[in-house]
């Protein structure tokens, strides 16, 4: 026998290489083409391409499976090198070219992103929200921080003892008229503000939410900017950071706490487009507070695009590896055929069905992600002008767009990062062992992806003000002949559906109802109007806490009807007919695990669909979607364009050689000649140790005994 | 105003502290004795305070915060030194005083407890499993290993491209007759020892599962004890072994990679038991082969007791930050006094449906431990005295009771470890952003748990090889009227649940009958039954390898029957009449919450539940015994008598007082004086950077362009 090889085999080991690249020959449609797709246009898809080019070739930017080896220390120091280099291409890009890069990156360094994101993010984006468009210019283009230069914000909103209840924060802003100053003071260790990302190391000012006092008045939370460090980077007097240490993930960012004692600021730091201050203490109250706390929206809309790159990054990672994995010989194989290979770990019903419904939710998110990323825009933009223009009916427009907006982000930045989360623990688990190596990836990505689903809005406690207003409109579509607008209309069939006969009413009879998609968004509406009734009932006689399960469902359900539409309709305005076929499998294949599988409870329970079609849902409908799939992954997977580096993982390179990749990345990074550690003399000196009676020196033998006991 | 403080507040902070307290001044019943019921008797549940108490007094054991701050490289060293301290403990301990021990250590230090008992565990079982009462007592108790001296063992069963196939395993042990040698070989890349642990430093010896090879013929995986290192810690000759280096978790464990290239060993250093090559190379081949795999089944029974302790571990955390954590004002505060306090996260209905179940299950899965942990004991010993005295009706008998067990252990290990993952995330979760910090452990609990979903049995592939014997008893019920018996005779009710008739009974139809605990033992029963038919008539159609995902709920499902089952049984026979109520409401949530709401889909699609009672599950049932349970929830928590030690998460201590304690250790690992970063200067070059034009040497400026356009 000869084998090609780089090392001695004495017999034939596994060739996943080939398993990958037969099926690769083998594909259907163009992945290039598929990525247009994905990422919205033409244009933006060989945008994407050569940036990643540009970074995979950047010295300092180039990200390999060292990475996993980091310390907390080391992620730190270079994600900061890495923000510096950013920090260069960032002063020519464009806005549109600056996003999609620092989208890239969130792929492969996510703590880089989002050390930039809260300056750029959070920091701007709250002074945008809340400033005058002449403060926003001051402090983002003056000081010259919008190019990560001259000043770095960070963004003080959460409290040791305060998150979710914005409301309820208890730093204090105190005028002092005397001297035409607020004074932001920390009362107590509760009011320390706490998790802000760059306040332990990077950030010369802060955007604080604090209480405004005047006169002795209350008037609750607003926002001001407080420098933290001088040009020197030595911290202001009254200004004491620390680092929050050690977290789940995310090690590279430097997130630190702060507490204020006594330290002034001038008026006009206060950011005053709602509410101002004058030079008398006569405070002028925001007239549309509700726009004030805007600054987290555009990080949930960003999250949705995560979701999207991260369930695209963990299912190819998974897929390449079912691919190139054998194990057992299956019902594929023929059991009196000594010399077949085992069966590829994708081609039991099984592990497909753990496994593609997220290669689906990739798809069907990449959609969702694009078009809350276009309303987003749109909506600010509105707003910004009918500020500046002081134009009321403009304003209320947007206030509308921007409460449907609300809806529309929190619903999916919950439901999509909840669905990243689980995708990447599943994929995870798919891969096995090597699932569990930190150099394929998974554990760093888990760890430093959950902290999605708590912050910029708890995702539980999202849910619920996402929940509440469908059951409010609801309840005045009953009460009131209410009628709604937006991506919630659907809602006005409210009495077609309930009551006695209309709660009746099945929409999902049988395994071909579950495959057309537009029935099961209809299925989708039909769940969210009877769990909205049958809840608003129970807040009639109860209250909304007494239902909060229910309304983290219900948006959810919401989250999942927005993103089947929106991929749906981006399907029919696809201009390549040849991809669609593949593209709308998905789309059912998403209908049917992710959405009716996942809450067949609630769907059996309100009788949206029957137990009959439940049955077929299991036994026909999703094997059936999985097998059709099955022979498009590597084309579906190849689509996402994500580059070796963006994937860093060897078990989920383009090439599927897996074991050469692996088994080559832990002894560069781990080599043999260590086989004794550095504390092995502990070891040693452990193994060889003198028996016990000698340590104990023969005080407890016989003859010991015998002399003692005389 | 005067506050008690340790520093200046200038208004009143938050106090967690009391709530616990008066919470706890007002419990019904005394921790120390519900106990008892935990941990099975008296004397266990003494032993294990003695047990901690000497482990928290020991200098090197004693582990604190800082444990969250070490790289992995200071973990494995710590970790070898807390063995050698345990090795001493161990000297002197009985095997039930040193499984306890570990038990204890797995909470707090589970590298510590995974290290040793790869050596102690997995090495000395596969001898005990696979070698004679010589070998053993050679190997384990002549060499000392069994008191962590003299040699250290690892288990050499996965590869790199074989795990849950052992039957595949690719290493080679060739007889060589000349010299009464076998000669180990790993012949390609993929049949690479991988995973092993203890390999890359401690193993001395290692029991490697290679394919018997004698004059050319293949008789299939044996074992074999394999020096790898001699008295000095040198590798022998022919031995490679490398690190596999950084994993998601479990960092304090040296795991390995190992190649053999024609290490010679005596022959009788096989393990054979079971299996013998004489002198001549005849091979005597194994009349009981099925037993030769049971060095797995101890550490699956493990497992479960290890369930049972995170699950309390965790839900004991967000449990007591759930009592002293206050967030926006509930239904419970009158929105007309605003000197009231924000609501308690606990009073709050959806924060007690997420966190009540896991601390239900503690109790449940601690009654399944218990008795599964007697079984494994009570059978090996059988089976041992069997085959020492060629008792062949003993064996057989003994044989029934390991395949009986082999089922339970695998439900149980694969539903447990499942269900201690979520547990973990889930509770991570309701502590919001304070969980996401290592310190509050949930990260590293997450990262060193998850690997046992997939060790020791992947618990996809446990779930199919479970729930497959269930599916073909059914048949064999169905075509040759068998009486099954064991833990799984319900089956037996077969043709009263299914069929036309039998199918349509509806076992739970309101409120009542899911709160009535037998009733839901009775449901999952008949869950099992007709998901086991139905999938029955399927594999007659097409194949076992079609229904894996039937096959796994089916096997989730016999773990919640048996533990359910379990825990009432051990209820019924507790003496200590007044804890009873409270167990029985445990059991109740635990079959609504972590059974029903679950399973829902399964239940109602096989008719078991009605979609009536379904509604009121949601709506009533649920919401009822939490509300019912919330009062309990300190005694129930501090039952566990798990010390601050083994909690290790300042949120989480017994004083409740949640962010002193935090704050402090955040501070104390992280000095507030370090708040300039040690990579400082590039950051301030960043930031302080010259423009980009006179960076550019001005060489783009409008009058280089009028030289250069000249």
């Amino acid at each position: 026998m000869v084998f090609t090889q780089k090392t001695v085999s004495l017999s034939q080991g596994p060739d996943p290489r080939t398993s990958i690249q037969k099926e690769r020959a083998e594909q259907k449609f163009d992945p290039q083409e598929m990525q247009i797709f994905l990422e919205g246009s033409k244009e933006r898809a060989e945008l994407i391409k050569s940036l990643v080019q540009q970074m995979e070739r950047d010295p300092i930017l180039w990200t390999d499976g060292s990475y996993y080896d980091m310390t907390k220390e080391q992620l730190r120091e270079q994600t900061a090198l890495k923000i510096n280099r950013v920090s260069r291409y960032l002063e020519t890009d464009s806005i549109d070219v600056f996003n999609r890069r620092l989208s890239i990156i969130g792929v492969f360094d996510p703590s880089v992103t989002t050390r930039i994101g809260v300056n750029l993010g959070l920091f701007i984006s709250c002074i945008r929200g809340n400033g005058t468009y002449e403060q926003l210019k001051y402090w983002a283009l003056d000081k010259e921080t919008a190019h990560i230069k001259g000043i770095y914000g960070c963004f003080g909103m959460t409290e040791l003892a305060h998150g979710s209840n914005v409301m309820g924060l208890e730093t204090t802003a105190t005028f002092d008229k005397d001297n035409d100053e607020f004074i932001i003071n920390t009362p107590h260790i509760g009011a320390t503000k706490w998790w802000i990302g760059g306040a332990a190391h990077s950030a010369t000012h802060c955007t604080v939410y604090a209480r405004l006092i005047v006169d002795g008045e209350d008037y609750g939370v607003k926002t001001f900017v407080v420098p933290l460090r001088d040009s020197n980077h030595d911290l202001m007097p009254g200004v004491t950071v620390g680092d929050i240490g050690a977290k789940m993930g995310r090690d590279g960012i430097d997130n630190g706490w702060i507490q204020f004692s006594s330290v002034r600021i001038p008026r006009f730091f206060m950011l005053q487009k709602f509410c101002k201050v004058d030079r008398d203490g006569d405070v002028i109250l925001p007239p549309l507070e509700q726009l004030s706390y805007s600054a987290l929206l555009g990080g949930r809309v960003m999250m949705v695009m995560d979701s999207y790159r991260m369930l695209a990054r963990v299912s190819t990672i998974a897929l390449r590896y079912a691919i190139g994995r054998r194990q057992f010989k299956g019902d594929n194989v023929d059991p009196d055929d000594e010399e077949a290979l085992e069966t590829q770990l994708l081609d039991y019903p099984l592990h497909q069905k753990r496994l593609l419904p997220y290669l689906a939710a990739a798809y069907v998110v990449s959609a969702g992600a694009l078009e809350v990323e276009r309303t987003i825009e749109a909506t600010l933009l509105e707003l910004d002008d009918a500020v500046d223009e002081n134009d009321e009916a403009g304003i209320m427009k947007a206030i509308d767009a921007m409460k449907s907006l609300f809806i529309d982000s929190g619903s999916l930045k919950s439901t999509c990062t909840w669905l990243a989360a689980e995708a990447i623990d599943q994929c995870r688990q798919a891969c096995g062992g090597h699932g569990y190596s930190a150099y394929n990836g998974f554990g760093k990505a888990y760890n430093d992806w959950v902290v999605q689903c708590t912050w910029e809005g708890d995702n539980n406690v999202l849910g619920i003000n996402i929940g509440k207003p469908l059951v409010k409109h609801v309840i005045a579509i009953e009460d009131d002949g209410k009628v709604v607008k937006g991506s919630s209309d659907f809602l006005n069939q409210l009495k077609e559906f309930t009551g006695k006969e209309g709660s009746e009413k099945v929409i999902l009879d049988n395994a071909a109802d579950i495959e057309d998609v537009k029935k099961v968004i209809k299925a989708i509406e039909v769940a969210i109007i009877r769990a909205s009734y049958t809840a608003g009932k129970t807040v009639r006689e109860k209250s909304f806490d007494y239902v909060g399960a229910e309304l983290v469902i219900i948006s959810k359900l919401k989250a999942h009807h927005y993103l089947l539409t929106e991929y749906v309709k981006r399907i029919d305005e696809f201009d390549q007919e040849d991809k669609k076929p593949y593209l709308y499998q998905l789309a059912q294949l998403y209908g049917a695990t992710i959405v009716l599988d996942k809450f067949a409870g609630t769907f059996l329970a309100y009788n949206v669909i029957s137990t009959k079609a439940t049955a077929e849902l299991a036994s026909q409908v999703i094997p059936k979607l999985c097998s059709a799939i099955r022979p498009n992954v590597v084309g579906l997977t190849d689509s996402f364009q994500q580059s070796d580096m963006m994937i860093n993982a060897p078990i989920g390179r383009y090439d599927g050689d897996i074991y050469e990749n692996y088994f080559d990345l832990v002894k560069v990074l781990n080599p043999p000649k260590n086989h004794k550690a550095p504390y092995s003399a502990a070891l040693e000196a452990m193994l060889n140790r003198p028996s016990l009676s000698e340590r104990e020196r023969f005080e407890k033998s016989l003859e010991t005994g015998e002399i003692l006991s005389k």
